[in-house]
């Protein structure tokens, strides 16, 4: 019983291991050291070359993005006459920023004031065939102003609508049939985009290094011929995107345009954006009645009286949305090491196991003499 | 020692395994059969059926929002008169962007010129008791303008500002009571959302196929009732998000609107936005000074001389800020492998794994005869 | 044979498990134990001490953020006289987003209007020797206007410039030599930031809780003194970004904000947010063509007899990108569960390891007497 104790507090110091058997047929062994080379294959083959997982990546893009739109388009309307149309007022907003709307068709209400008028007929809740239809002091719902209570007919007999405050005329209701700045398609846009990768210290722009001043006033972007040009023909995006401008001109729509940048800081030459193209207010059924995209904005004036009037302005017009994704890559320290150590060290490591194993033991199977 | 040496060399195809014992005992052999099928049972129910790890998913969802409210509210104000606010006015930006402030109040100070006026007495920095007190050519720290070096006092003793030069007549500064806008509660916002997966190649919109025109003129959103109706009610979104639509619109707030789309592609019929509304601008401590949001802007006019005179607006409001989130799920191939494999032949491999084994070893535990 | 198919069916119920050898050597014991306790010490130290794998995170941050400007420059120049600067003329756009820009430089031209003048001899699509080079109806590409099909020229020799339908007269063509809101790194940003993490119901402001509104009237963030004061001078920002204001200011830059939090919920003082600042728009070859930031915009009058004038504005500035990013922790049930089952069960187990394969097996190496 007491040598027991001791060995008990002894076995604290035990080293225990797995009892292993080795079989020794060629056949299964050759099986063995082919499985063994196949998956030693694989690593290096798929996860190092392939995956390049021996470089540390940093997929924390920074990125800052400025674009400037070139081109002007005339449109002649009997609201507005002869308007030329520039930059500054197709781009809304003007400020340059990766998401911006650019004006294609328009419909102004110039010189409204204050004050009574009908409600449209179109405005399903705006139509009455008495006073008591017009709910004096509430708004139209889906309507242009606060009823007065009066229900405004052309005779008994017909129906009307209501009587409203609101900014009069109030805006004609009709479908464009095409879009009015016909010379959208050739506007360009040039893109600034500015990334920068903490990790690494690296930072980069689309306008490359080599380009010059001269290059960035004819270039346009072409997958082929000018993929590192800044600068996209709007009709060319939509087109790149499976879309046709004028189609999309007339009620408006929503692209993306996608800057993806993958960067090997291993190999210095190879950083270099990508673009993509996409329509993005599509759905899989084709024939959505939420498709197009316009709004309303005023610009308002005052007369020598001092009272107010304005134009209400009903753009229409394509959404840009500039998305930018990346990930750098470069050699890593880590990774590097486990290389190694898996190369170098793996077999001294076996062999210390084993070593272990035989301290004690000289009789299992393990230390077998070679005869077969 | 030569034996050992081709020995050494030919252990090179050995096949070395773990050596085994087998308990043959019912009560532990049970136990261990039903442990072995507790941890089936659970990879089958788990993961494959409640975590749906069978299905390849893509989180990196492609979103476009389009936003357009609808509306109308009357103030009446001695600086502005009557006025009428339409969504052309109190939504800012206008141009229908997933981030958008509707105006539920404000102070308007009209016809400011440039020229020169007292400072306010409630900046700090414009108090002054004699005229050194009013650095030439300094502006006033937090205040409107740019000092001219005279202090303006009403009489000798008592303390006076500093004359500026600024747009006067300064604006008043005093804290609303309440909201102006009084039915912006009323106003609804109309969300379109686009998703796409590129993955799978999957695309679809909050204003679901079924809907109709006429069902979009009158829904408005509701959980229970309309969940997929995309028109939301500004008092609803914010009973939603907790709050009370009046306490926000007299200081201003912020509220987020989530669209969730959790879509299972082998369910073809699953794909469908839920919406959540949460309060942005609060903190854990209650009753914080940073509370309420608001801004100044502008509208520059001209005189039949040719001098500018402007309207400043200070307004108060919500912002909303509609976030969209959501992930794809679709029957993978590899998975459907894995499962296939784990169930198919699970058994045959284990079977080869003790085939090995048996070719050179016929006395070991593993083999005994069947005898109790 | 018939005893074999009893003994293949029993086999079901066979507890199988890896067979031990127990070396008793001292050396190799010792080894052994300081093995196991360097990873055990490893876990306890590095994983739950330094990383805090104890604690539960959330990355999934909401963040609201709110600015507001103040400060006022003076500013004269022969075309638009002597003009007053404020927040709501600077900051564009003026409703106190993330992103915001704040002109530091501009240059206008005023009064223009719809009519026919001659293109920008610096526009090199706009330069003519004959009219045929005026292709009548085009735009001059990257021009100001629509050509009239006349070459403009000062007499038959000399080169001339086509003539357009454009706003005129046409904006003069100048870099700007410096900055003329000279007051533009005096003004300050007010940031509030609001965050949320809905896994712990957990929210705060970076305008602290003890922040008083004196503190907040006078502070302005110093790293070491004021780092909770969330009032910045922008002169400040681009110094502590490693660029001086004005060089930025004269043509115009992008800077951002990163504002993050990391909190740990556990120590419930722990939870403020810090501040980095960082050029945006920069890449590693120093001398870009592609530096700068500006854009025009407009105002629009009507004079008595209801024409349309308007000013164009080139402007030029920083804009600022408010960056939130950040990450919540806080001590886990799963992960302590963990933690209490590696301290007090270990043990246990394995004891239950053996006693099952003790059980059939008596004269195996584990039960060894200990005997040396």
């Amino acid at each position: 019983a007491p040598v027991r104790c001791s060995g008990r507090f002894l076995s604290l110091f035990d080293y225990k291991t797995e009892k292993y058997i080795v079989a020794k047929n060629r056949k299964v062994g050759l099986l063995y050291r082919l499985t063994q080379l196949t998956i030693l294959g694989y690593i290096i083959g798929w996860v190092f070359l392939s995956k390049k997982c021996y470089q540390e990546t940093d997929e924390a893009i920074q990125s800052s993005v400025m674009t400037k739109l070139k081109g002007v388009s005339v449109t002649n309307t009997s609201e507005s006459g002869l308007l030329l149309w520039g930059p500054e007022d197709y781009v809304i907003p003007p400020q340059g920023e990766a998401v911006l709307f650019i004006v294609t068709n328009f419909i102004e209400t110039p010189n409204q004031t204050l004050g009574y008028c009908a409600e449209s007929p179109k405005v399903l809740n705006g139509q009455c065939q008495k006073d008591k239809d017009c709910d004096e002091g509430k708004m139209v719902v889906a309507g242009n102003g606060i009823m007065t209570g009066q229900c405004l007919k052309k005779d008994e007999n017909s129906n009307g609508t209501c009587e409203i405050y609101a900014w009069c005329p109030i805006e004609r209701k009709y479908k464009p049939q095409e879009p009015l700045l016909t010379n959208a398609e050739n506007f360009t846009i040039y893109i600034k985009n500015f990334i920068q990768f903490h990790k690494f210290g690296f930072s980069k722009s689309n306008v490359l290094e080599k380009t010059d001043n001269s290059y960035l006033k004819k270039c346009r972007y072409d997958e082929v011929l000018h993929p590192y040009c800044p600068i996209f023909r709007l009709g060319d995006i939509t087109k790149r995107a499976g879309y046709n401008f004028q189609d999309m001109a007339t009620f408006g729509g929503s692209i993306g345009i996608m800057i993806r940048w993958d960067c090997d800081l291993d190999k210095s030459s190879y950083c270099h954006p990508q673009y993509h193209f996409t329509r993005l207010d599509v759905s899989d059924s084709k024939k959505t009645i939420a498709s197009g995209f316009n709004f309303r904005h005023t610009r308002y004036f005052k007369n020598a009286a001092g009272e107010s009037y304005r134009s209400l302005i009903k753009v229409y017009g394509v959404r840009f949305h500039i998305m930018v994704h990346g990930k750098v890559g470069k050699m890593s320290f880590f990774c590097d090491m486990v290389l190694l150590y898996l190369m170098k060290n793996g077999g001294s490591y076996r062999e210390k196991k084993f070593e272990k194993a035989e301290i004690t033991q000289d009789n299992t199977q393990e230390d077998e003499e070679c005869s077969d």
